[in-house]
């Protein structure tokens, strides 16, 4: 899990020129949930906390590689894009901040991988969230993603 | 208006440091509409198209824009927050790309002025969208902004 990781950060920031202005990271990986982390300074707004912007790109970016990432373990190769997205900004972050990306309540890899293996294309939708160090979140973040196995 | 527009390019550059690595550029200002630009190149995703979380900021920024800029014609001080957001990706963008902000339906300066006026506080909700050049739309973004008195 951990050469995979490592993977994915190299070639997202080889690949998406944002990531390298935002300093992304790779924090974690597990089958259920991706971690991806960002600095505060690159990605401040006018009032000294975190840039909304950026906490959507880190966000989208971490459900993203959710999906591609379980779609690597399987070796599958398949284009993976998001449709639509919905994020509540809840409290400023005033530091270097994290997003946590899950599959939403009720999703399964299971009924992912059959979608995908029956007819190529599969949905997932996946629930995000920037956490504060005091507790309760600074933002979350769901959206449903479609994988497409490339021809 | 142009100078009002040539000077939120000029302190967005300066205090968002994502904004100067995505390139923004200031397009056009009116009262109901501001328009923001972005060159495709830094804004770049895995598959050569626009990547979405550059879609996200420039779309975030333009509605939030919308609002500052609305006040600054005023000549007040607030804050200006986010405090939700829904996206949708209609279809990928393969050039350099504009998002336009506008007054939700329903949606009045007229009401928002009240309600500053009145409580130090108002909100307003924006609809902006990136237009394709063939037509329709790439992406449409729905947010809802609170403005608050500076104290």
């Amino acid at each position: 899990m951990d050469a995979l990781l490592a993977e994915f950060e190299r070639t997202v920031l080889a690949e998406i020129p944002l990531t390298r202005a935002m300093q992304l990271r790779a924090g974690a990986y597990e089958t259920n949930e991706l971690v991806l982390a960002a600095p505060l300074a690159p990605n401040v707004n006018d009032k000294g906390c975190a840039f909304g912007g950026s906490l959507a790109s880190l966000l989208t970016l971490a459900g993203w590689g959710l999906i591609v990432l379980h779609l690597r373990r399987r070796g599958l190769e398949c284009d993976v894009y998001v449709q639509d997205s919905q994020m509540r900004y809840l409290a400023p972050i005033w530091q270097d901040f994290t997003a946590h990306a899950a599959p939403a309540a009720g999703e399964t890899w299971e009924a992912f991988d059959q979608a995908l293996d029956a007819r190529g294309k599969a949905r997932l939708r996946v629930h995000c969230r920037v956490p504060l160090p005091e507790g309760g979140d600074a933002c979350t973040f769901e959206a449903r993603f479609v994988a497409l196995t490339k021809r």
